[in-house]
């Protein structure tokens, strides 16, 4: 059986080291969201096929892996040849986001939770993305949403659990971007850019930090946005200014809003600032994000080292009720975790109560497992090895294990007491 | 969109309280384990259809949801419906347990593992069964297995980490029956039965404490399996001895072992009772487990309260080895979490920790974060609930969800130190 034994494409395993690394992240990041009064759920990584493809998951609803339909006969597969229809096949399909399982939750289960649900999801998603470095085709997301707050204290409770969670993880110095997209559909208005052709303006605004002023300008006058409402010049200029940014951006030399910033969207990011005075808050108006299911406020986690964003999210009050038939208003915040863990150094406290006891090949098993439950019962982590000819290859590998002591049993040692640990390598 | 908004067939959603507390207990089981010195791994839950078909998965393999190929054409379908060949259109599958993956992950990552590898592995695997009470289409297997050790400090390591593992749970008084394979085979052996007929007759022994002995004898007599090497008489002599069990069976009244009882496999369990004080280990000669691969041990969780099994597991020599293409010696011990989160209470002392402010409907959302973060800073758990005119509803909701004290917001609180809180109902 030569086959191939590698991991399924785009898939990881996932050794004992990285995998602690994993589940020590995933441990903080679950109590500090419990600990802001959020509430864990979890859903079957499957969901009905016609509720995945129901358009609330934008491109991502193209890339879902779809599960076979159980005691398929050939005349059932002919029928779908014949009708040219793949997905009849299929019942069932694996998530591709968390966010259609919640609006399916919600609308499954309204009457058991309370009245504001603020809900914790940390689970594995999966996209049929072409594999490349930093993407997976199984990889984990970690959610929290607020359903059915439609004020700012919804905001507020995301962003303060969200930069409390990146403190608990050690990741210092991180500020959150906000902005809001009555702020960029209000400039577009002001271009008298069409609400069709609106979506397609953001996807070009949203490149101003790759392409700049002169590439959006550029970009918007092909696709014949420019012109409508709004000359070349004019352009350049109110988008010069976005891409300055900051909080000032609210009044002008004279003391006056510009024209085109929609001031009540604005006063709101305001009122977040003034009620968030322990965050980095950074007011972005060439922020956009690009899920079109996003209402208003929408803020992303920037890192000062990093040229990529380490989470964001925003408000989505169309698409919780979608499944219920009625407006619930929500919003979201989801930490890239995937990144998150990769920027995370070992446990070092943890290394130094994980020891080793390394014995002869002969030894006693009743005499080495007595000697291994007394030190576990003392609270420490403790992995038996037989002595090698190479002592020190073993014990590196039990380092690089996250192992960070040693002792050797001697032919009669029977009392803990007579351990002598030593410190594994560098 | 009014569609059923239910989980799919046989699969479930967790709301809070049955989240938190699965939570708690995988908590609890994977520091116990990781305190034993095994260490955790993960695998993507897709494997290749080929490796899940390749026989290592017994009646399990049947029973596995396919994932359809990505971009298939109605021309792909149309063959795949010529040639009656339905798997076709899959090149993946949802694992249907944890063993399949762990033999591909250890023949991929043989180098970078130590020599004798102590896995855990706690993760949802899925099959498409007939949904019934208690069984569901996802669940989660919580497994360990030790790898490359052939003597018997694996059944000892093993046994010793479960044992401390359901102690760690708060499930007191349970027992672990163990038998050995060789047992069973050598009775077979004794009464003429041929290895071709061991496999049937096996799954007959393993109903004696459902169908009795006579019940046994009789079944055996149908297969034509009793009358070659042995008397009805002399089987319903042997079976009342194997009912009785117990570890005296090692010898008759005279001080003989029984000629059908394996010496050798009998003494290796003697030296595992005495390497293992701690435990009541329970010597069941009628154990058989229903998997083909076992090669040696044999063991179960008993509970004194329950009539099921609680997780077990034994050796299975010849398999891990199966995609190296050599032999490696394993054993593997599964605890069964679904039911065993069935008998675990509510973390009472998490409720304690945490608490709900209730505030006016207009209060200042700033000043209530405010309060709720300097609450989450003393190490308490924090819900902010809007008052409603069912305050009492609200608080036993609250309740439901895991949350032991509760305080009200006043107008004009702007110092924790002004909240009064009390317990939350009964």
């Amino acid at each position: 059986m030569a086959t191939p034994v590698t991991p399924p494409r785009g898939m990881r395993d996932f050794l004992p080291a990285d995998k602690a690394a994993r589940e020590h992240a995933l441990g903080i990041i679950r109590q500090s969201f419990a600990s802001h009064g959020f509430d864990e759920i979890e859903t079957p990584v499957m969901e009905d096929s016609a509720r995945l493809h129901s358009g609330l998951g934008g491109d991502n609803e193209k890339l879902g892996f779809a599960v076979l339909k159980r005691g398929l006969s050939a005349a059932d597969v002919a029928s779908a040849a014949d009708t040219d229809n793949v997905l009849a096949l299929a019942d069932l399909g694996l998530r591709f986001d968390l966010t259609v399982p919640l609006a399916r939750f919600y609308a499954s289960h309204r009457a058991e939770l309370p009245t504001v649900f603020r809900a914790i999801q940390i689970a594995p998603v999966w996209r049929a993305e072409r594999p490349q470095k930093g993407r997976f085709r199984q990889f984990v997301q970690c959610d929290i949403d607020i359903i059915g707050e439609s004020g700012p204290l919804a905001e507020i409770e995301l962003i303060t659990a969200t930069s409390a969670t990146l403190d608990a993880l050690g990741l210092a110095g991180c500020s959150i971007r906000i902005n809001d997209r009555r702020i960029l559909t209000g400039l577009l208005a002001h271009w008298g850019v069409t609400a069709d052709a609106g979506e397609r303006a953001l996807i070009t605004l949203d490149k101003l930090d790759k392409i700049g002023v002169a590439g959006v300008v550029a970009e918007l006058e092909a696709l014949g946005i420019i012109g409508a409402g709004v000359t070349p010049d004019a352009a350049t200029e109110t988008l010069t200014a976005l891409g300055a940014g900051g909080w000032t951006l609210g009044t002008d030399a004279a003391g006056e809003a510009p024209a085109w910033l929609d001031a009540a969207a604005f006063a709101d990011l305001e009122a977040l600032r003034a009620a968030l005075p322990g965050v980095d808050l950074v007011f972005d108006p060439t922020l956009v994000r690009g899920m079109g299911y996003y209402t208003g406020t929408i803020f992303e986690i920037a890192h000062p080292d990093l040229g990529y964003s380490l989470g964001g999210g925003g408000r989505y009050d169309g698409m919780i009720g979608r499944f219920l038939g009625t407006d619930v208003p929500a919003c979201g915040f989801s930490i890239g975790f995937e990144r998150i863990v990769d920027l995370l150094g070992a446990d070092a406290a943890s290394a130094d109560r994980a020891v080793v006891l390394v014995h002869e090949k002969d030894a006693d098993p009743a005499r080495l497992v007595a000697l291994k439950t007394a030190l576990v019962e003392t609270g420490l982590r403790v992995r038996l090895e037989k002595r090698t000819k190479n002592l020190k290859a073993l014990l590196e590998r039990a380092g690089a294990a996250g192992y960070g002591r040693f002792a050797m049993v001697g032919d009669d040692t029977v009392d803990v007491g007579a351990l002598e640990f030593k410190a594994l390598g560098s």
